[in-house]
């Protein structure tokens, strides 16, 4: 109401050539779909085939290949573990390991069905061993300020959601900024000018499965997100990438009816033929993928059709959207796409 | 800082017979799952056979029978569209139609596949048509107010959540109470004693299909949440219900290949063989099922238990939980979970 009056007053203020001016363009109404669908090729970014995994599962009951894309999360995030996935990944390890649990609602895992077992399959050597501080990295403020919005919901009392770089993320509100005052001169300290940064547990995402701290795991066995954002799983586990194409050969598989989706039978696991990295992939066999720059207009744009859903199915707009319910854009790489 | 200070200062205050005290108690750090194991049996709600639906639907490839059971919303939510619900499934409806979309970290949805075209299957007369602003219900503060709490989510910056009877909401804050002054006194109007309260679409709730406003569905046409809370739905579709068993029938099926995920190719649809209310059932085919109940101690520990984490898998508690993040518990009646 109040802002109501303050714009009657405003108007009042105008010359009158500028009242008399056309009115303001049409609200935007074009649906999310429809914008990713209108972005610019210079707004797509092209993932190079060295952070691409190729997983090709046993061909499905049907006979049907099943091939599942997952992209590496960019530095400074996870590389030591990253660093063992590509390893892993050259070495062949994971040819003849297996999907061997599946929990409804949570996540798709994979790697050596013996890891806990006397017959677990032997690790290449160089692995680095990685500390839980490493889930977090620690980035400049400046660098964050422009990305984050408001209209993304905080998931926490404390934390800020934010794209960067491509990539979901959590950032921590330095508690300093807002409450702590110097004790000896009465003054609020100075603003910290680095923040931690985190990215975000979303459906597809990809982590490093583990024990009890302070095992980190070694990237040699993975799981995928196939449910609800388990964003408790924030901070407390490695994330190292997301499926970006073919996550429903994951999201529809059986679920495992031992505790926390095991199979139990290991006639039940979906043996995983291969993972490569699509470097080592004769080029024709490779994934063309783009994602949409997440700082480019269109994802600003689509950003705002999440939040607000001006299309004519909604009756209302929810006003807000959770940071996992932005999933960024992927296609094709045109030259792939045309018939 | 200034919260350790001030301890300091307060224990000098403690007379010295209090500081020879024994210890406080441990902190809890029972495991969600330990909290629900532990509940008593006075903690858990029966759920009324009238209150669920059986959906049988084909046995699967190695030829085992699949059985989802959905609980209907209670009342004052959405009984337009549940009186509908029961009336079809006492028509036998759906006997013989099909889950015909299953669309990736979306929905699975069933009804009848013909529904758009000039073979629609008959609907039985006398059902209700709703209008959109059923989708959420006015009820009075005083209800409320002792049930939301600040360390579950919001989800945007206008609506808190809350368990009430049993389910996860939503509800505006209700803007006049921070915000208006009366225009003519000056002075803040008084608070509303009543506030819109819906439920939220969360994995595995049931919705009602509709077209384009104002159309807002029979019944007929339901989808489940199989993916990530699509929270823009709320107050935009009527929910129903939820899947308390067998969730995994529909979220583990194949996904449809055309557009929205439906599969085009009607041998792909998985078909429906009945949908019952589980009160038309023989007392031996009833499922017998119990929800943990949202105003007891345990289920108060038990949302503690999914903010805090206090178990030893964690370095760091979220400190907040998503209100979809929290599934209200369910279980087996114990006279039927005994061996």
């Amino acid at each position: 109401m109040r802002k109501f009056l303050w714009l009657a007053a405003a108007a009042l203020l105008i010359p009158p050539h500028a009242r008399a001016a056309p009115p303001p363009p049409a609200p935007k109404t074009r649906s999310a779909a429809q914008i990713i669908k209108d972005a610019p090729d210079s707004d797509w970014v092209t993932i190079a085939p060295d952070d691409l995994l190729v997983m090709t599962l046993a061909p499905d009951a049907a006979g049907q290949p099943r091939r599942v894309v997952i992209q590496l999360l960019p530095a400074p995030f996870s590389q030591g573990w990253i660093g063992n996935i590509r390893r892993l990944a050259t070495a062949h390890w994971w040819d003849n390991t297996a999907v061997y649990r599946v929990q409804d609602n949570f996540v798709a895992q994979f790697g050596d069905p013996d890891e806990d077992t006397p017959h677990a399959k032997p690790l290449p050597p160089g692995l680095a061993v990685m500390p839980e501080s490493a889930y977090a990295a620690r980035l400049p403020i400046t660098t964050l300020s422009a990305l984050t919005t408001r209209r993304i919901t905080t998931e926490t009392f404390d934390t800020t959601a934010l794209f960067l770089n491509g990539w979901p993320m959590a950032t921590a509100r330095d508690i300093r900024e807002n409450f702590i005052v110097d004790a000896r001169t009465g003054k609020p300290l100075p603003p910290s000018t680095h923040q931690n940064v985190w990215p975000t547990h979303c459906y597809g995402t990809i982590g490093v499965g583990r024990n009890n701290s302070p095992d980190t795991g070694t990237g040699a066995e993975l799981y995928a997100v196939i449910g609800t954002p388990p964003r408790q799983l924030d901070r407390n586990i490695a994330v190292v990438g997301r499926v970006i194409a073919g996550i429903e050969h994951l999201s529809s598989l059986p679920r495992g009816p031992a505790p926390m989706g095991m199979y139990g039978d290991k006639a039940k696991n979906t043996p995983i033929l291969s993972i490569r990295l699509a470097s080592a992939l004769p080029p024709a066999q490779q994934p063309r993928l783009q994602s949409l720059s997440t700082t480019s207009d269109s994802f600003r744009d689509y950003v705002s059709a999440r939040i607000h859903r001006r299309d004519s199915f909604y009756i209302l707009s929810p006003g807000s959207a959770d940071i996992c319910n932005i999933p960024v854009p992927i296609r094709p790489a045109p030259d792939l796409s045309t018939p």
